[in-house]
């Protein structure tokens, strides 16, 4: 074998190495997204690996389940920095809550799996994002005089983070249909917001 | 030792078993009330007794746990199903919430103890008294038109459930004063359950 078929070969068992993690972190999405219980057996199966292939790129279950929700997480962020939130606070609410919803229900279980898995601190840090610019725009709201004011900013984004939550657990215990949730989530919003007075507007807009 | 003294000592001992065992519950109710971990070590030096009269009336921690969280229950069914329910909902509303909230500041982190220890079937039938009576009061509310119809009447019970988790919370985490958490969850609730096109009630009624 000449020095240039060793490099060829080098190069083509690194690009083999990517491949596999790539196919064993997207198995691993859709499994714990089905099932936060699913086992490194089924994530292996599902990525077409062998558990020692995994375990090589992946040495325990936390750690793969921790490089799930850091790229799910990176998605999540990129399609949520992206949502404008500009104009009217009702209309950017709904507009945030559509786009969240959306990554909710692509993630599915993978919250409860995260939670179950990882340390506290990681799943904080991991809201920390959506929490200040859900904070943004609701202390916009208050200062134009849409939403109330007379309620910590901190609660509020508590609620929206919350019913955000409950829909996700009345979907995967079948009380409701996931394409029913953003807008019970929109109108239990945008109730809770509206000041003292005001008058709730209709959820479709 | 004649039989009259045997008969007495067999008596006086039955009340010391049952002096020990409504000891243990009370010290019990109190420590997991300040901490869902407290062990069996603590709990049996709160009560004044050792742990192998704690272990002769309770076998496991989760026996215990379940013993408290019964009894908890009881009181709390008590207290609730002696709130006044009639008239308009939205009295009825934050009269039931502050009757709620006593009982979950009263029981703190029991609660978390409850449901890092028991199955969680139990918690979920711990739960179904609290929720038919919030759905009843709902339904009324939402037949004389004070309460929004074109959400799920679950949804809006998960919400009111939640709030009140969601309050222990922020209390628990030092972001909301326990005072002020009962006015909180009734501006919450009260503003997600006025009908699309209504006005927001004042929280303070």
């Amino acid at each position: 074998m000449t020095s240039t078929d060793e490099a060829t070969t080098g190069r083509q068992q690194r690009a083999d190495a990517r491949r596999n993690a790539a196919a064993i972190l997207d198995a691993a999405t859709r499994c714990l997204a089905r099932d936060p219980d699913a086992s490194i057996n089924e994530i292996a199966k599902a990525a077409g690996v062998g558990r020692v292939t995994l375990y090589g790129h992946f040495d325990t279950r936390a750690t793969l389940v921790g490089a799930v929700v850091d790229r799910a997480m990176q998605d999540a962020e990129a399609a949520l920095s992206a949502v404008d939130l500009s104009g009217d606070p009702v209309d950017a609410l709904r507009r945030l809550i559509d786009a969240t919803w959306t990554i909710t229900n692509r993630y599915g279980a993978l919250v409860v799996a995260a939670e179950r898995t990882l340390p506290g601190g990681e799943m904080e840090a991991a809201h920390e994002a959506p929490r200040a610019r859900a904070e943004r725009l609701l202390e916009r709201g208050r200062a134009e005089g849409r939403f109330r004011d007379d309620l910590p900013v901190s609660w509020l984004v508590t609620m929206l983070h919350t019913a955000t939550h409950a829909a996700s657990a009345a979907v995967y215990a079948g009380e409701m249909a996931a394409e029913d949730a953003p807008r019970a989530i929109a109108a239990t919003m945008l109730g809770l917001l509206t000041p003292p007075g005001g008058v709730v507007p209709d959820p479709r807009g």
